[in-house]
């Protein structure tokens, strides 16, 4: 090829890479897009905090993300079969309830079943599914639900005493999908 | 074109590609980094917990970034036109706290008051601004602030209890907006 | 070149451009992930939630992910060179606790030990290291470990009383790292 004609190809293929590469780059990024994951670590037990990563977990899938809750810590009585009954909220400690509740009264045996009721009573009535319908909505979504190995080590907890669709995983396989994933949220 | 010529043409095309194309993911790179965006959910109401959503979405604002706080949960004190002026420091079950209170004392009447009125004193004196006047930084620095419409349905909180400057949105149209940030935080 | 000729370059290097160009981007893709990024933020000073932090940072690293930990708020404690060894586990407003007590029991002098203890055992029975061992797992792994400065004056904490392996720094910084991070966790 002679040098003309050389640099006039060079010219040429300029000009096509600017028109073309945006057009790639969007679909390129478009089908990023649309493998969108989302990756949340439930790392708590009382019921109140229960709802947040099934909620969210539940609105992602909704959304067509591909999603996967990595229950932890107190968090593995969410999806325990007998446990995710029976979630509490504490009665103390925490001066943000919607009916505060002074600590000296808090602390009265009964009162961490009362704020409980409490919670499960608005939660209806703003028409919430209750924790036992959103573990199940997230089921049918597709949420894929990761029992931790050394939180179950650690509680002593046996596998048949969870939900039986559930996986059982380590941290680094779930570090391994969250860090691809574009929502990562520690509840 | 004869065969001879579009091999040349060929060969040509590839050594631009690999010259080219470097410089040009670069640029797109660094235009998708100019559109940062920062997303966090603010989902607890005590004073101390309502700080670093502020901090942090003022911070992220000042850094340019592109910042959504969305105030759900307990966090919806936090943009109650009333309610944010009182946040309280809970005196019990969290023996962090820098002066460590024992359960049996934290538990009194009136302890609450006292180590949210601690938590005032040490902020002040190290130049943190309190919670309304960083409330006022993030409205100032354009950081989108979204009351959970959930959350207002549960606890019947009504629209014009909360601060007139933010938006009313669910979890699906935050998710949207996360999705596509680099920075989520769930605190 | 004529018009003719110009119109069979273009079609050859869109041809090209369809075939070079997606390995082109897996291979950048590739590049990017090698250059993992996980960003924790560190905020609870009791015993039980500096686990968390600390076991995600080593596994992360251990993952070869470039891993920083901002320690803040309570979660200064975490690399105090005294405090981190005194974490304690409170022993109310948490019916998660793999032991329940009620508040009234959880409340009597001596039971935050009893809990923190109760913590301690349970982690060594199942092989977890304790607090100070992943501490020096984190350092031996190359996580980066800094200290958020607005705390170390809002707590009075002076350099020296914080591991002499950390940096110290402030939300800004943390942010700009974290922004880049495919991984952000708030714990």
């Amino acid at each position: 090829m002679d040098k003309e004609l050389e640099a006039k190809v060079e010219q040429k293929v300029k000009e096509i890479l600017d028109r073309e590469l945006e057009a790639k780059w969007n679909h390129y990024l478009a089908e990023k897009s649309e493998a969108n994951k989302c990756a949340i670590i439930a790392s708590k037990g009382s019921m109140d905090w229960a709802y947040p990563p099934l909620i969210l977990g539940a609105a992602a899938s909704a959304m067509e993300m591909d999603t996967s809750i990595f229950f932890t810590f107190y968090g593995l009585d969410i999806i325990h079969k007998e446990k995710h009954k029976k979630l509490k909220v504490p009665s103390i400690a925490n001066p943000a309830m919607p009916v505060s509740i002074p600590n000296m009264v808090g602390m009265l045996p009964g009162m961490t079943s009362m704020a409980t009721m409490m919670m499960k009573s608005w939660m209806g009535k703003a028409n919430v599914m209750s924790i036992p319908d959103l573990i199940e909505a997230c089921f049918d979504g597709g949420v894929k639900m990761i029992g931790c190995q050394m939180t179950m080590d650690v509680m002593g907890v046996k596998r048949e005493e969870l939900f039986d669709e559930i996986e059982v995983g380590g941290a680094a396989a779930f570090l391994g999908f969250a860090s691809g994933a574009n929502l990562n949220l520690f509840i």
